[in-house]
Parts: structure tokens; sequence; C-alpha cells
């Protein structure tokens, strides 16, 4: 057996990724090895990499992982989160955080808060942990991780969003409550908006609004859903966008608003173009943003909720799964992705294809 | 049988109060004449009264009111909402609100927000309708209004706060979730409050803390569930407040924060002293006031609800007859009530009592 594996390495935003060879570990109680066939680039990797987004360094990027079970320890049987036992050889996915279980918010089923949460793909390297990222040929999973074997009827790539964006937005559909019969507005066709569009529609939503400035990508939601798609561009007056949004809503206004863009001209439209007891859910404001005014009255008198979502427990993941697993006929899953696979070798290109956001994802295949 | 009721009529602010006679209306389908036995003074109509709040007129003030049936249409047989067939002497409650039951809100149960609302104790005298407040001996119950039979057993003042401030109560704490075990913080030891605290405390919430610059609403409100209560002063810094909020929740934050005063530095303190997957139910703000401005990252990371709550359904209007009836022996309700009732010839005076805010509730015996 091989007792090294590859992995990529950041060291600082500018620096150029290094492909280092690092040991495979001696497992611990509670603790899979596991080969890694697939690693999707996710936005978040992107931003880690520009320096955008601060991480402790140097650290192995990538967390939508897929990937097989390479050992086990010997002595403690493992399960997945349905109860099935897991064994050398299964096609896994795991929750990007790990969570112990026992911390006032593990507790209040927000483990992604945990007191001691290890995040894959934004962990540094350290002596006793180095294999904490996707993009490698092995990950270590630690302790505390939620684990769901996985269909292998289903092209592994496919299940790479199930940790991370599918989750998310599982989380954010079960903030919204009910969704059939409504009305719902999605700020961003990106990854978690095309997704989000699809979950709508499977749970019969009425009507499927996506705002967002790329064509290309409103041209790919409607296959994912949504039924009125509407180009964001600079010239657009918001006026004008809010008087369009209230005709499709027949001026009842939006049900859900699923702002998955992080844009700050997303919520203020979106408390401009909801309706009474309407619900906007935050996802897409993971990086600093000027501060946003409301007006509390207005709040009241309308019965709104505004809803905070970053990340999601185990809960929203198991549904990501059964979503996925269930509905793989029903939306054109890999039009997300870049055909093309990428070695670890070519990451550095990989990434750039990732920038041109020409695809939704683009895949590692270690 | 007498065939006239007298009311006060309210005809604008700075204005006398007028005592005036009414015929008693010929019922129609679905309408009820009630003989009105308790009147309690609301904090909204007080801001009726003196202008804060603009109403169409002139009107007859009151809405908080329990009375008994008078009279019921011949033909038909109407139930309140537990089914219970109604007949005249039938001591009854009712929402504030009619609805009509089938517009776009109703459908969505937001019957406050009803295409065909009207308020009792806010509409104006009309020819058709005239005996429409609670300040009157007699009021007409319009087609759409729900009912609730009342238990003969519980002081019948007491029921006044059930269509109205318990009934809000209800629809926060429905908001809110689960409360057992949860740290909840109440800004205002109004009615709101003060029962908001109570229900709190039934539901086993493990530490709540009021805030309020009234030190005697703050001692009734420790009589209510209150573990921790805190006078709101002046000269009380924002940051030594927020310091003695987080001391008291062990640095956690508050798991559940009720804004019931409307005032601008509640939501601002709230948004420094919440928890992870904190919610801020906002109930007060039913005037206008200044933006507040929030940070949407913050909201995201934090996993943070922001709900507001106007008026209820008839959900809560049953959780808030069922909440009294079960604790009225638990909590010392007619501690909330100035203890000497007003008849409608002293209604100025009744006003000018409430207007002191030495007693939660000041009633009218019509």
């Amino acid at each position: 057996m091989k007792n090294s594996g590859k992995a990529v390495v950041f060291q600082g935003s500018g620096k150029p990724l290094m492909l280092r060879e690092f040991p495979l570990p001696t497992l611990k109680e509670g603790e899979i090895l596991v080969q890694i066939s697939q690693c999707a680039i996710c936005i978040s990797d992107l931003h880690t990499i520009s320096g955008k987004r601060e991480s402790p360094l140097p650290l192995i990027p990538g967390h939508e992982i897929v990937g097989t079970i390479k050992e086990l320890p010997s002595k403690s049987k493992l399960t997945d989160l349905k109860g099935q036992i897991l064994q050398p050889g299964d096609m896994i996915s795991w929750t990007l955080n790990t969570s112990c279980g026992k911390c006032f918010n593990c507790k209040k089923e927000i483990p992604q808060k945990c007191k001691h949460l290890i995040k894959y793909g934004h962990s540094p390297i350290s002596e006793e942990y180095s294999l904490n990222g996707g993009m490698a040929e092995y990950i270590l999973l630690r302790k505390g991780t939620s684990i769901i074997k996985l269909d292998n009827h289903i092209p592994a790539h496919l299940y790479t969003c199930i940790n991370c964006s599918l989750s998310t937005v599982m989380a954010a559909i079960h903030a919204a409550g009910k969704i059939e019969g409504s009305t719902a507005l999605i700020f961003g066709a990106g990854m978690l908006g095309t997704l989000c569009s699809a979950v709508l529609k499977s749970q019969k939503a009425e009507k499927i609004i996506a705002i967002d400035p790329n064509l290309k990508r409103l041209e790919i939601i409607q296959q994912f859903g949504t039924s009125h798609a509407i180009q964001w561009r600079d010239n657009l007056k918001t006026e004008a966008l809010i008087r369009h949004i209230l005709t499709i809503t027949e001026n009842h206004g939006a049900d859900l608003v699923f702002e998955m863009s992080g844009a700050e001209m997303a919520i203020s439209t979106a408390l401009q173009t909801m309706g009474i007891g309407g619900k906007l859910i935050l996802c897409g404001s993971v990086f600093p943003s000027r501060d946003i005014s409301f007006n509390p009255e207005t709040i009241v008198r309308n019965l709104w909720e505004i809803k905070g979502i970053h990340n999601y427990n185990t809960r929203d993941f198991l549904a990501a799964e059964k979503f996925l697993s269930n509905n793989i006929s029903n939306f054109p899953f890999s039009d997300l992705f870049h055909p093309g696979f990428y070695s670890l070798e070519e990451t550095e290109e990989a990434i750039k294809t990732a920038r041109t956001k020409k695809f939704h994802r683009v895949v590692i295949t270690p």
C-alpha cells in the first residue's frame, strides 16, 4: 500500500500553488482515511486563493469533495448518518465542518458554529493534521464528521455539491417553511441560486423569479425551474426592477426571497418587493459589506421575516443527499459542471477556468 | 327591551369625548349584538385619542372587550372557534379584526391583513354601522369575527387582554419557536412584555431578562416569571447595558429577544446582545420611527432571525384564551388592572388614569 499522498498547498495570495507529498497518517479513534475521487472548486475556495477571505496558512484548499473510504480504524465500527456501517470502498460525502456534539451551539442544533469546529479546506496544515483539504489524493476525516454513503449509480462529481451549496440551500428552504404555491424571488443564479430554484420547483413553488447579470446563467436556471428570469444590468433602474417584480407577483409582492448573491442592491430591492408575511432568507452575505437600513415599523406592519443562513446542520445535509438522489433525472445537473476534469497537477488551470464563471463548478479529479 | 345604547364618541384629538345614544341595529346574517361588560383601555386607544395614531372619525374607541350575547340572528346557528353553539347570555371574547377568509392574505393565514378588514375601536361611525367600539353599552359584531365562549368562573375583566395584547404575545411566542431552556430578553415591561414573561415562564424558559425604565413595572414583571429585571435609565451607557446582559447570559447572548417597547435603543441593543441563532421578535414598532441599520454579514454568520409581529390570527387567539384560562392561578393577573372600574360617564377620567401608566390597564364597565 502506498504510504503517502499528493496534495496542493496554498501558501498565500499571489504565491504559486505547490504540489507536495504527505505521509498517510495512522488513524485514531473515529477517524477515516478517504481517497478523493472528485473535488469541485467552490467560490469560497476562489476567495481564499485570491485573498478576499483570510485563512490560517498553509492549507490544502477544497471542501466540495467526494471520495471512497481507504482505511477505517480497526477496532470501532463507524456508521453514516443513516446508521449504515461504513466499509473500505464505500463512496461517501461528509459535512464540511466537524462538530463536537456537546457544546452550547451543537446542542442548539447549530453544529456549524461548534466551539471546536474544524473546516475542511480552510484549516491549516499542522504537524498532527496535514490532509485537511480536497485538492489532494487523500483526506483524513476527523472524529465528529457526519458522513453519508452515496449511490454508486450517480456520477460522483454530481455529488460534490451536496456537502456545501446544496446543503446550504436546504437550510434556506427549511427556514422558508411552506413552499407550495408560493412566489419566490432568487437573487443570484450561481450554484446556490440554481440549486435553490430546483428545490423550489420540486416543492411546487408557483412562480420562481431569478435575477442575475449573467445571461448564460439565467438561461441555465430556467432549466432548473425558474419561471421568470430577469437580467440585472447596471443601467437598470431599481424602480423599473421593482415594478417588473411587482407585476409578475400581481402586486402582492414575493412570498419568499432568497438572497444568494451578496449584492447590496439585492437586499434593498428585496425589502421593496416582499409581500405581507414575506420572508427574506440571506445566504450570500458572507463577506464584509455596507450596512443596510430597515424601518422597524415596516417590518412589524408587514409581518416580515429576515433570516440569516450560514452553512447547515445534519438535517440539511441529509435533505441535500435525498434531494439530489431523488431528482437526478429531473434537472440537468451535469450542465452545472465544466465537462473536462482537471488533475491535481492542473489545479492552477482549473482555478483559472473557475474564475471565468463560465461554468458553475470546475472539478479536480485527484 | 331597550332599543338604544350609549356610546362614547371620539371626534378628534383635543375635542371632548361625547356620550351619545345610538339605536340598536337590526341584525343581518352572521351578525351578533353584544352587551359590553368590560372594556380595557389599550395603549393604541390612548394613541388614537392623543392624535399619535390617525383614524377615520368619528369613532367609538376601545377593542379589548368582554361582553355577553344580547341577540343573535333568528335563522342561522352561529358557533365559536371551538365549534360550540352561541346563545344569548354567553360571555364571549372576539378578534379585534374581522376577516373575509377568502382574500390573498386570509388564505396565507394572515387574517389581520384581510383586504376587507374592519377593526373594532378603530372604524368610523357610519350610517349603516355605528356600534363598532368598546366604550359603549353595546357592540355589533360583524360577519367574519371569530368568537370564543369564555369561562364564567374567571372575572370578566381579566379576559379583556386576550383579544389584543395576549394574542399578540402568542403570535410572538409562536414565531419564537422552542422556548424551553432558552434565555429570553424582553424590552418593555408593559402589558405585552409582562404577559410575554408569563408565557415564557409557563413554557420553561430558563432565564427571562426584562428591561424597562419604570421600577414599579419591573417589580410586577418579576411576579410574571422574569428572573432578571434591569432598569433602563437615560444615563445608563449602552455598553454597560450590553455587558450586563452578556454577563447574565454567560456570554452566549440571548436566544430570544422580544422587542415590545418600540424604543429605538431596544432594537440596536438587541442586535448587540443576541447569541448565535438568536431570534429578534419585533412587536413594539407600531408607530413611525427612524430606520435602524444592520450588517447583512453579521446576520448571516450569526444565523439570526428578525421577525415582525402585528396583531394575530385565530391560532394565536385560541392560544391566548387557553393560556389565560389554564394559568389564572399561576400569575397575579388582577395586579395588572386599576382596582376601581369606571363608568361610561367617567371615560375621560379613566383615560387620564390610564395615561399615568401606574397600572397596565384601566377598565370601563358600561
